[in-house]
């Protein structure tokens, strides 16, 4: 990646700070604030910052339109770290909003470093330990009315120490958009906003990552992409470490602006039986992706001792499986199929 | 296996009648039918015969309590073979009854064939080609009531050449129970009834194959058992074709003795939206378990032109999960967990 432009807001390079933006997360820091004061220049103790105040500020805009409380779950790994989650279930705009904090540390399973190495890491371990530390914001939003999207998103960052010492890093993530119904303002206003905040950094990183996705967040089975997609990108580690972040960090800005104005301007739009049911559908083609496909998920329940419930979150309240159902041709449902068949550039 | 008696009727082994049986089946066979009389003698026939009046006698017996029409679906398969599938959706007592049976024929796909090779078979292929032919019949049948249990059965056949031409071949399969609430009678009750199938072949059968079963419907993430079991054997090539054929048939026979008494018990039971509820959250699991772990749904959905509505068929029509959700001590729902977490003997 060529980072062109560096974007910092003086505030927070100010690490002095750190006990004042605490008071405004969702929690206490996963880490001892006192840890975090005296490393605030090591890239962790940044992430671990940017991670908190995403979820942060996604937990209060969307309670602030729903009206409802997050549930706030505190937990800790055996082997070291722990996270947040927070979670908003049978509320009255969402069916089920989870905004999910970890921060992770100890040694590497040996099924993820194979994983790992299948991606094209060599990671030579000492006597197989890898000692390594993950951490990572992530979020799925499933609203009630079928005319406001599901949105998922997940912004991580990734340090090993191989046997000799040297360390290797890289970050990952994404942000991608999962309609019931074709809305294509709400595809063009999402894809923009995204292609906005990578072309901060570099004009080629939005059309890499945007096809990346369309890659990723696809249902082999049954030749259908989740959704209207987003962005898409893993082992990010060039040109530098402070470069990647800051786009990161962009990316995870950009979540707010990206899904909020959706949600509020589909809040009051009226839906019929029929319309409920194709988003249960869809819902049950949501939980096929991330039970057979997705990645996190099969690492995390492929993990000893990794939060079930917080990875599982991701699951719909409720979804449905119709035997043979296909949408009769020229129907909105037909529409949709036909797009998440066939995606298109949302942001030209 | 050894085989102690064999149980054979008359009329079952008389292959003059085919067409006879034929015209009870749900559709005509996937075999033409000439070619079954001409190979009246070959294991195939049998078992292609034996599977198609496994799927209409149990097909009978749930419209008759039903009161519905089954969905009959024939479908081929571009490389060889074929299969039908019956379904019986959104009707009065069941959400979702799905009964079908598949003969199919070509070459092995790479993927299977490394399944098979892990589970301890050499398959040596010529120019990396493996002829192969497989049949079954399985099910899936969801109740709406939730005091009627959910039940699942599979009775398979396996033949493969090798590069020498020698023909490896073998049978699978299970029946296993999944209620929502336990019940003691039922799961003693359908036990018994698979013990005594069981036991007319080798009384060392069941006890091994129920063990298999609590091992093999283990939903690994969750440290819960599908339901309270039944039994489960794969690779089963011994004494002789017809004697493993023999055992095969008898547990196939026992599918209605087993389920039905108990869905008619059942029938008229009132039941509460918490009751309900309750049921859609072990529905959420019965996804998990075919999603994540299934070897017969993962090797479908790898294999290509494989038909996915009949592979997915198993899904429920709905379900639901809910973020950490933990029966009270002490209620019916505890006291499945309970269960799901120790299984027991219920044969004794």
């Amino acid at each position: 990646m060529k980072s062109t432009v560096a974007i910092h807001s003086e505030t927070e390079k100010d690490a002095d700070d750190i006990l004042e933006k605490c008071k405004r997360f969702m929690s206490e820091p996963v880490t001892d604030v006192q840890v975090l004061q005296k490393n605030k220049e090591e890239m962790r103790t940044k992430m671990e910052m940017m991670i908190l105040q995403t979820q942060a500020e996604f937990c209060k805009a969307l309670a602030e339109v729903d009206g409802g409380t997050f549930q706030v779950d505190r937990w800790d790994r055996k082997e070291g770290g722990g996270g947040i989650s927070c979670v908003l279930q049978d509320s009255n705009i969402f069916e089920k909003a989870g905004v999910n904090v970890s921060v992770v540390f100890g040694h590497l399973p040996e099924e993820a470093a194979q994983q790992m190495r299948s991606r094209g890491k060599s990671l030579k371990s000492k006597d197989g330990k890898l000692p390594f530390c993950a951490m990572g914001v992530s979020s799925v939003i499933h609203p009630k009315n079928p005319h406001i999207p599901t949105i998922h998103f997940n912004y991580r960052y990734f340090e090993i120490e191989e046997a000799d010492g040297s360390k290797l890093w890289w970050f990952g993530g994404g942000t991608d958009l999962t309609p019931t119904y074709l809305n294509k303002e709400d595809a063009v206003h999402f894809h923009k906003t995204l292609k906005d905040a990578c072309d901060k950094h570099d004009r080629k990183l939005y059309p890499e990552f945007k096809k990346w996705c369309d890659n990723y967040f696809f249902i082999k089975h049954r030749g259908e992409r989740r959704g209207v997609g987003g962005i898409f990108f893993d082992d990010l580690d060039s040109p530098t470490k402070e470069d990647v972040f800051d786009f990161v960090r962009s990316c995870a800005k950009a979540v707010v602006p990206c899904y909020m104005p959706i949600v509020k301007k589909h809040l009051n739009d009226s839906f019929t039986s029929e319309e409920k049911q194709w988003q249960q559908l869809r819902r049950g083609r949501y939980v096929e992706f991330n039970l057979v496909y997705d990645r996190g998920t099969k690492f995390g329940l492929a993990t000893p001792e990794s939060r079930i419930e917080s990875i599982l979150m991701s699951l719909p309240l409720t979804a449905r499986w119709e035997y043979m159902h296909e949408p009769p041709k020229g129907t909105k449902e037909a529409e949709m199929l036909q797009v998440l068949r066939n995606p298109k550039d949302w942001a030209q």
